[in-house]
C-alpha cells in the first residue's frame, strides 16, 4: 500500500486526479475495490445445499487465495493499515467485509431453514469462528504461513460438528 | 505506537538508549515486553479441571481486555503495525504469542487427556477457532467493538460442542 496512490492509478489511466476522486473517496476505498474486483469470483458463496461442503469449499478458496503473493501479504497489509486509517477501514467494511458478511450469513440461513444448523446458535458465531480461525493464521505472528487447506477443512469440520445438527 | 521510542523511554528511565536495547532489541519488542507485563495476569490460564470453564473464563478475560481503552485499541494497532514490521512480528511471536499459544495448547492437552476433547482433533485447530473469532472482532473493520462476553461464551460452546466429547 506504501506505493500505491491516486496520483500513480490517475497517471496510469490517463484522467485527472479529481476524475479519480469522483467514483471512489479515498486510496484505501480504490484499493479496496480493485481487490475486490480482481479476487471476487474466486471466493464467491455458492448454495448447493450442502452448508458443510459450501463452506469448506469457499474457506478453502480463501486459504489458497491468501497463500498467494501478492495478493495474500498485500491484504494482510491493508487490514494492518486500517487500524490507523478509519478512511480505509470504512471501505473495508462498506465494500468488502460488510457484504462478504451479508451474503454468508444468507447462506447459513438458508442451511438453518433445511434443519442443517442449530436454531439456538448465533450464525455470526460460526462466521466468525470459521474466518476468524483463517485471519488469525493470516495477521498474527508465529502463525501466519500456516493457513493450509486441511486447517479450513478442519475448522468448517469442528465448528459445524458444534453447530450443525448432524 | 507512532509516539513511543526508545529515546522517549531511556529519557524516562534516565538511562541510555544503549542500555535500553542492551534488554530489549527493538522498539516492538520493549512496547510487547511493556503490554505483557501489564496484563499478563489479567488474562493468565488457569487449569481447573474443567476445560470448558477454563477457556471461557480466559476468554471472556481476554475480551474484556480487548474492549478497554487504550490497551485493546493499542493492541490492534501493535498487530498492525506488526504486518509491515518483521522485528516487530517475531517480538510478538517471540514474547507473546509463542509462550501464550503453549500454555493454552497445555491447557487442552491435558483436558484430551481427562476425556474432555475429541481425540482426532487437532488442538491448534481449537486454538485459532477461539481466538480468531475474538482476534476478527478486534482486527475487521465493520465487526471491531462486537466483542462481548456472551461472544465468547457462545465461541466456547459451539467450538467445545464441536470439539469436546459431551
Amino acid at each position: 500500500m506504501a506505493g500505491f496512490t491516486i496520483e500513480k492509478v490517475a497517471a496510469r489511466a490517463g484522467a485527472s486526479r479529481s476524475t479519480v476522486y469522483k467514483y471512489w473517496p479515498s486510496r484505501g476505498a480504490l484499493a479496496l475495490d480493485g481487490y475486490v474486483h480482481t479476487v471476487g469470483t474466486q471466493i464467491a458463496f455458492r448454495d448447493t445445499g450442502d452448508i458443510h461442503a459450501d463452506l469448506t469449499s469457499v474457506l478453502v478458496a480463501f486459504a489458497r487465495l491468501m497463500r498467494k503473493k501478492p495478493s495474500g501479504p498485500a491484504f494482510a497489509q491493508l487490514i494492518g493499515a486500517a487500524q490507523t486509517d478509519p478512511e480505509l477501514a470504512a471501505a473495508f467494511s462498506d465494500h468488502y467485509f460488510g457484504p462478504r458478511r451479508r451474503e454468508v450469513l444468507a447462506l447459513l440461513d438458508a442451511a438453518r431453514e433445511r434443519g442443517q444448523i442449530r436454531p439456538d446458535v448465533e450464525l455470526t458465531t460460526i462466521v466468525d469462528l470459521l474466518w476468524g480461525s483463517c485471519y488469525m493464521r493470516i495477521l498474527l505472528p508465529g502463525v501466519t504461513g500456516t493457513l493450509t487447506d486441511d486447517f479450513a477443512r478442519d475448522a468448517v469440520a469442528v465448528a459445524l460438528a458444534g453447530a450443525g445438527t448432524q
